[in-house]
């Protein structure tokens, strides 16, 4: 038993060393403040608990999501907010000063988003499907394919040097049929790392507990303590029941046995336009799978 | 027998003081003066009739679907058009000032939608898919998807209250099969007011008479006399055969016996964007619908 | 003394009902909420107080101009104080959406400048010059000239009938010598409605005693109650002495003796794209020169 | 007398004969179909009468500027009155598909224009001020300006060989003051040809006969007849004195003489963006002074 | 054996004589120099040798997909090897000044495209799918999609007569599988052009044997001489196996036995916004099946 | 003697020690590589003698302004050039990626500006006038003037803290008279560092023995050693006389004696949108004026 143990050790600090020789580098781009966290950030907490390097991006700066604040002012809160998150999964955070609800699929933007992709070492980047139900995470979407391959162009954003490969680009999860279903050809069970999930989505106050409840006529409901809050927002918008075919994909990647557990997963769809990652190359960018 | 007519008496006044009380707004988007005719004009007949209201808006100005005329000279006729057939409908009718055929996916054509929704206090909006085949349609598809959610935000177009609920976003029905075939969720049997949806297509004489006549090279067989015209246009361009599709989906909302009967349907795809119906939604929202 | 009043009154009435019947109208176009109240107010106000009709446009929302609120937020209080203000002058006043700082000579723009111009069948068009300090009350200035002239032109704008002369289009005043110094063409002494100009001013709560103060560091001198706030305005900002060119207009306009005694007024310099008025027009769009 | 008739032949027979050797080249750039004849064309038809080769482009399609028509329809009666100019006074003509009124300075059409520049291998170039009446005038001037110098650089426009010199860029003449009044640095007396520029402004039937008379309110003046037009648009239009200014000039470059007898001008003001010609370039470019 | 010549022969003249009468006029539009060549390079092959005419646009200029160089210096180069192709090919070549890397579906280039297609006077146009892996293809895409049906609407680029019927619109072949896979409705056997088609690309050395080599990280596989390269290339990447799907397509329009002997095809698929053919237009577009 | 000397040594000690306390921040926005240095190098170079911090930004990244080489690959040349010059003046540097005659003043390229400048904390700012030769001198001119008073608005660039105050705005001379000549308010003789300047603007070798020289038809002339290409450079375009306005100026701030020795001079205009300098000001920001 004792050997066991040892060995586990070894190989966790092997891995951890591993890793920290030469991390993996994820950036995950979403279109406000709180959408990375909603859609990837357990895969981000295990991720980063391995040693890996992870970013998150806020393409727009969250300046109109509110029912009484609004601006520049609002954008400031959402800034902190976003830093905070940060911390509590230990990702490095950046918002692009773009006004919210307002987002255009320029080329300035393309720009930008290729910058990122390059400053960060990219080998995985995730975004929105350009088929999600608000225009600014469909533009984000769109953004983030247009910069797929050209990161490899040295022509382009020419004083910062382009990536060797085009990274793997991912899709986060989305529920939307039309035109093709979200396909979950990648899943992560984030059971482990669900409570630090929910404090980063928490420290997005003025979304979770304010914005977010006023759309949704729940405001009243939201209770004050910081506890009962982790716990409201669990309830009512994370504690979901993982869908038949996201339960499938967890036994592909998970075995029978450990796919049938998890109550919470993450899953990604591979964008096409992307280096289009076989099951190894899968294995090895999320090493967290299967552990 | 009198009995019955008295109850449908009582039943129709019911239904009218109850529409009249809070009445249902539908608006519907179409590209050009003509579109929302083409594509929705009997189901805004029955609404109207029911005592609900409609409002059909071209976002062109049509000033340049003609072989002869065009510009601002053309954008008058067609603005005169368009309100001839309001009139005959029972809709209030309204025409932005963008360019036919030059319509692009603007934030300032994003707001004009968004402003147009809510000053309509919209429970349903009716538009183009976006992949129709002129370019005008799917980027009047985009502009309507992209004020789905929006229309909610009050920070955007502030000046304009928002609404308290995203209303339900529909397609209108095209034949297109790529990237996905347009879907009837929603069919409306229309014969009983197929004549008013005729005669208000031909109160676009310049459309119907003149442009679309010339791009079929039939200018020729067009007839003089007015009667003579309701009656080429009813044969000649909508007079089509109900498809199976639509068939079996009258038949699904209005029952084998009345949905087989049907010549004329109206078809709507619903957007996923907007509040998903249930069916009972979607009787409350088509209370025409069965009857 | 009761034969004068008589007089007085049989003059007033006289002039009311001549403007009555065929009153001027007048649009002034500033970039912000307050801007046309700074420029023109008293004008403003002898025009309706002689029976004219005044309209107000702030081409942008104001949602940026403040150091601690901002957003769609903010533009509503701008929005509501605008409408205080054109309460106290008796003028209709409109505020378009479009984002404070970011104003942007847009065709977009251009075209609602026309439109309003039009709708308001202006005879005096009143807006910044293309040199002033902020960038929107500039990109102002150019969009209001480029309406100049194409308010005739029917293609433009078409569901809006042109005018059939174009108006006499001027700058308000600026301190500003490059390219070439302000020419005070017109100018108007306004002490009689000094003070109404002062409370209109006050109406912009949020600009005179927030944003403006904090910008010139004076923040904690600004008084509490209502009369000190008006008075403290008029001090501050407003209380200015008439330079020698204004004064030299104001004598030439209202003779050596009259002209002598103004303390306060507003010039205004002729833009030469729009009609150009000679002495006796400019008496006549003036009435209020020389009384 | 015979001498130096043979003389002065022999001369006018070298200067064909250099002039067709090597033509001079120039292109007029004006906004509207007619702009171009208005500002230039009794110089152009001086420089074809000499041998040098002219080219008049039009940076709109002229589909605004009618009482009556418009869009494309119009625009193609434009286009074949311009045809018509051209050929009566023996110049090349172009229309660039641009709306009337509609001119805004994009990249895409500074880049059409250096590519008529450079095609055109131009010695000099003719367009508007910046400070013109319509802002199609402006923006015209604008994008000229903006060509100026970049017709050198071969990375613009590459598939287009660029100019080994940046031509000499000119201003036609206008009336306005501001920011600074049009400095008639080079001055053509076009008695000669001022038959030729009655004519090919007449060509323009739409804008002389139609437009400009009713934008004037002197449609009902305007006569059936051929020559009765010719004669009523020389009168009402283009039949105003010779300016103070423009006297001097012509003096200064004719000769006190010749000078003082022109009753028709057209004046030039030198760009400072373009080469700076001295005196000995501009009396090679304008062979035609002194003669 | 000599009768078969002869007939062969006469079967030939035949068709050419056919074709010149009135050939067919095909139009590829691919995103950057070679792309047209890499999708339709062997069916242009055949349509040139039986007598029809075909023209190859790049919608960008090339100047950016280089290691090395870039911008107008490189544009030229492109230039330069795309006639060189076009000359191997027998087609017609034009390149559009636009950046690579850097196409946005405007209004300006989306007239650009009505017209070259009108001034082709093309029955078909072929160009890339909206779903492919560089953004320049999948906006040139979208740009030829908006294209479509406006090509006969005459107000637009109203100095370029329209087309009187919308032409056959179809996209090449790609692998993208989302949001719907290609659909090979028509494949085009090349093996007896296949050796023009790799000559064709090799005339693009700067992309087949520098940028291309360089992406997949095998410039130094890359062998000197002509012949090998030719060899290289044809191996390396364009020696694929003809996919089981387009291999029942070949079956489909050849017949089992040709069919089933092709070792290089080109595939299409319809668009929908164009005139959709029925299986006799298909054969009369494209008169090398079956031969 | 000694004593002098030793009055000397403090008194640069306690002005290098004031500097090092509180530096003056200064940042030189020019549109290409090599702008700045031609128009302030000198005064940047005394500034930072003086223990001040001076940062030089090029808004475009220099990718068009070649006869041989273009785009990325020159754009890089371009920085490392850049980077040299800024080490020989102990200037930070840094380049922006906008295409060289491509600039347009955007409102992205104006927050980025904004964010510059807010982030250098600068006291005073210098651009080109918009009257200059080159369309991107003229926009960077536009730019820097737009973010002129923006710059103290938090509610741009959020994310950015304002500046307290609205810096000082200058331009760099230039030679233009329309509309209105430069004005050279303030002037610093730069003869102690004249050689440190040209040595700055040698280190733009593909500028200054490349471009220009092959623009100006003096490739020929361009020495091959490093010492002979400082003296061809000096001699050929930098070696100008001070011309009697700046001598004069010269005069003014350095006094008769000092001012009428200087054999080179940088000249700058206060920019009426910035915060306006007494001449108290100015000596204090210009510190080297009279030393």
């Amino acid at each position: 038993m004792k050997k066991l143990a040892v060995l586990v050790l070894v190989a966790v600090v092997c891995l951890l060393t591993a890793a920290q020789d030469d991390p993996l580098r994820i950036i995950v781009i979403g279109a406000h403040p709180d959408d990375c966290e909603s859609r990837a950030a357990g895969s981000a907490a295990l991720w980063v608990q391995m040693g890996h390097k992870v970013k998150f991006v806020s393409v727009t700066n969250g300046d109109a999501g509110h029912q009484a604040k609004g601006g520049g002012a609002l954008a400031k809160i959402r800034h902190a907010e976003a830093l905070e998150s940060g911390k509590i999964l230990g990702v490095e955070y950046e918002i692009l000063d773009n006004h919210d609800a307002e987002l255009m699929p320029t080329l300035e933007n393309r720009k930008q988003i290729i910058r990122l992709i390059r400053e960060w070492k990219a080998d995985v980047v995730i975004s929105h499907r350009p088929n999600d139900y608000h225009p600014d995470h469909r533009y984000t979407g769109i953004l983030v394919q247009d910069a797929a391959y050209l990161v490899i162009v040295p022509n382009i954003v020419p004083d910062c040097p382009p990536l060797e490969n085009n990274p793997v680009f991912l899709y986060s999860q989305d529920r939307f049929q039309k035109p093709n279903p979200f396909s979950p050809d990648i899943v992560v069970g984030i059971d482990k790392v669900m409570d630090k999930k929910i404090r980063s989505l928490a420290a997005h106050e003025s979304q979770m507990f304010e914005w977010l409840a006023w759309t949704a006529h729940r405001l009243d409901e939201v209770p004050e303590g910081k506890e009962e809050r982790l716990k409201w927002l669990a309830d009512s918008r994370f504690g979901r029941e993982v869908s038949p075919n996201i339960r499938e994909a967890l036994i592909k990647w998970y075995g029978e046995d450990a796919g049938s557990k998890f109550k919470y997963a993450e899953a990604f769809e591979i964008c096409e336009f992307g280096s289009y990652p076989d099951e190894e190359d899968i294995l090895r960018l999320f090493p967290m799978i299967g552990k």
